[in-house]
């Protein structure tokens, strides 16, 4: 069987890739006096009084939306909530799987920017947290910004701020790799949706200063016309030299190159025009930017891409799940950037500095212990 | 311990009565190709080209939300969404311990109708049914009978329906062992809220002939004043005699009582006025409108209760699991009259006429069997 029969095949036998089960068993009539009525009164009374104890008495705090309208689901596009579903399940079995969360697909009828937001907030009383996903861009932004403001519960669009993240974390490793410091090199993100976006405001966070960004129409410089609000947004804090040009333009002589974009589009000669020692991170998926062995060929030291078959993946799963269970466990109201860089530092931590190599600069998802690591650092965070 | 302190300290326990597992397990990055990406595309595409086949692939077939604004838990009231959590778990926890369903609590933070149907017409893409639970009436009846019109999934509000097909089910049974037959006896209902009115509608569908309503101001008779509009509309399709007063008028020469209304309202010497072999089913919780041997001494020969530490509970735990059941593997895409009258003779048929008496008119929660000799009844409904 290939990967679309063994897929098909898999899913129609799981008919549901998760299920709910009952940790309060009910098998006579005294277990169901306290576990439901007239026992259940008691906690009720109980949160009635203080909302607070719903923590103590209820599965909300450790339990996260995973929240998607399919409009913006793997490289499928908009698809539609319903077919949005088995990703929606399968993040929910990553985030009960890697780090004991409770997850619940939630695909939703509206693609509205305000509806979305009144139906997050409506159904936030339920849950510790909202995974957004797969909302597209831009509205995502303003989705999660507002959510953020009007919910006390942390809110995380993972297609931003995982892929950033994790992204961060890698090239944290690989500039030591390199021997190149952040306040230095030249990074060209390509790619300005809600990924690349991202990325760029997480690496200016961190303290990165020479970032260029590039979108189809070309780089984002601050008179362009084309970009929408949140490409002009970033292109007042990055592209300081006001670089025009192409993808190419601006791959000249840089350090660093970022794609969440679409397969194929750098050549071994625009590799070869970056600097010496040049990381490259080629994330399109399934088929990258430029493939590992070519962007060797054109000189890059480090290649990371998005797929499990070749090494370097820079996959989200790395992040979301340790990074809602620290948020859960120390009751944050909100995921800060201040958690994001910690989250970053605890999954590069992974890698012992003697281990690193141009081929080893990221755990892999199933290494043991990669969702404590980042759950311990957001918390020591926040203190 | 006292039940209180039982029903706090497993809740603390417990915190959260259900969990969310996995049944596709991920062990090692083949699993994750397959139940996520990039294998999980492959089920997505298939739902986006024909949306049917979400029954196939995700577990919307085998899914229902629990969804509550809070407004009207247990005794308790409008107690908000978040104290309203333990209910719905437990709820949940019994669609999966009777039924082997899926359900998740949603409670909502909005109570205003036109956005609780907003909200679940949005979430409808995600479940293969919904129950309504706990929303304050007379909004209720207008949720539900707008939902029903504009989704293509089963809702279902079980303090209406549920509360009405196990009455239903226990006086089928109870006619037997007095006796009487439906289109002769006199039946009285008091408490004209979700409960009530569903109770009545039910009986008139089932060919009752001589329903009473009675409410907190009295008996509803059309010309009444005080009525909400789902008092008026019942108004004139009961008390064809149009009588007027309290609920002590209303019982004269009653044969049945059916209360879900508030604790001790009715005397000994109302229940002596009713006709011999009178039915009482006095459901409020947990004191009910006349303890069980006030009424016998006052003439009943069958009663009913709320409650598990008499004969002849009437819960409906007997109802949901398997009327949900039914519909979810028939994929009904409502929950008819003509569904609700076989899930109560559904029920009603699990005692064998041989063993039916007095005490012994229901099945009890834990007997075996009853979900799915419900969901059977309803799938035979059907066809």
């Amino acid at each position: 069987m290939n990967l679309r029969e063994e897929a098909l095949s898999k899913h129609e036998e799981w008919q549901g890739k998760l299920e709910v089960v009952a940790k309060a068993k009910v098998d006579n009539s005294k277990d169901l006096s306290i576990a439901y009525t007239p026992g259940v009164a008691e906690p009720c009374k109980e949160i009635a009084a203080n909302r607070e104890n719903v923590y103590k008495y209820t599965m909300k705090g450790n339990t996260v939306a995973v929240i998607s309208d399919g409009t913006a689901v793997l490289g499928l596009g908009d698809i539609g909530p319903e077919a949005a579903m088995p990703v929606m399940e399968g993040k929910a079995v990553l985030f009960r799987e890697f780090a004991g969360i409770n997850a619940i697909p939630i695909c939703i009828d509206t693609k509205d920017t305000e509806e979305i937001i009144t139906f997050v907030k409506q159904i936030a009383p339920t849950f510790g947290g909202i995974n957004l996903e797969d909302i597209a861009a831009p509205r995502c932004f303003e989705i999660e910004a507002r959510l953020k403001e009007e919910l006390n519960i942390p809110v995380f669009h993972d297609d931003q701020h995982g892929t950033a993240i994790v992204v961060l974390a890698g090239i944290i490793n690989a500039l030591k790799v390199v021997g190149k410091q952040k306040q230095d090199v030249k990074v060209v993100v390509n790619g300005a949706g809600s990924a690349g976006l991202a990325i760029t405001k997480l690496l200016l966070s961190y303290g990165f200063e020479k970032v260029i960004v590039v979108d189809k129409l070309g780089i984002l410089e601050e008179s362009e016309e084309w970009m929408n609000w949140a490409q002009k947004d970033i292109s007042k804090r990055t592209n300081r030299e006001h670089l025009k040009g192409t993808l190419k333009d601006a791959l000249l002589q840089a350090d660093i190159f970022i794609g969440v974009s679409a397969p194929n589009i750098v050549s071994k000669e625009m590799i070869a025009s970056m600097n010496e020692k040049a990381i490259v991170f080629a994330m399109a998926n399934p088929t990258p930017e430029i493939m590992p062995e070519l962007a060797k060929e054109g000189g890059a030291l480090v290649v990371g891409t998005g797929r499990s078959d070749f090494p370097n993946q820079v996959n989200n799963v790395l992040v979301f799940p340790g990074i809602f269970k620290g948020a859960l466990m120390a009751r944050a109201t909100q995921i800060t950037e201040n958690m994001k860089l910690a989250a970053a530092e605890g999954i590069a931590s992974m890698i012992e500095e003697g281990d690193l190599s141009p081929e080893n600069i990221l755990p892999k998802p199933f290494d043991k212990g990669i969702a404590d690591k980042v759950a311990k650092a957001v918390i020591d965070s926040m203190k």
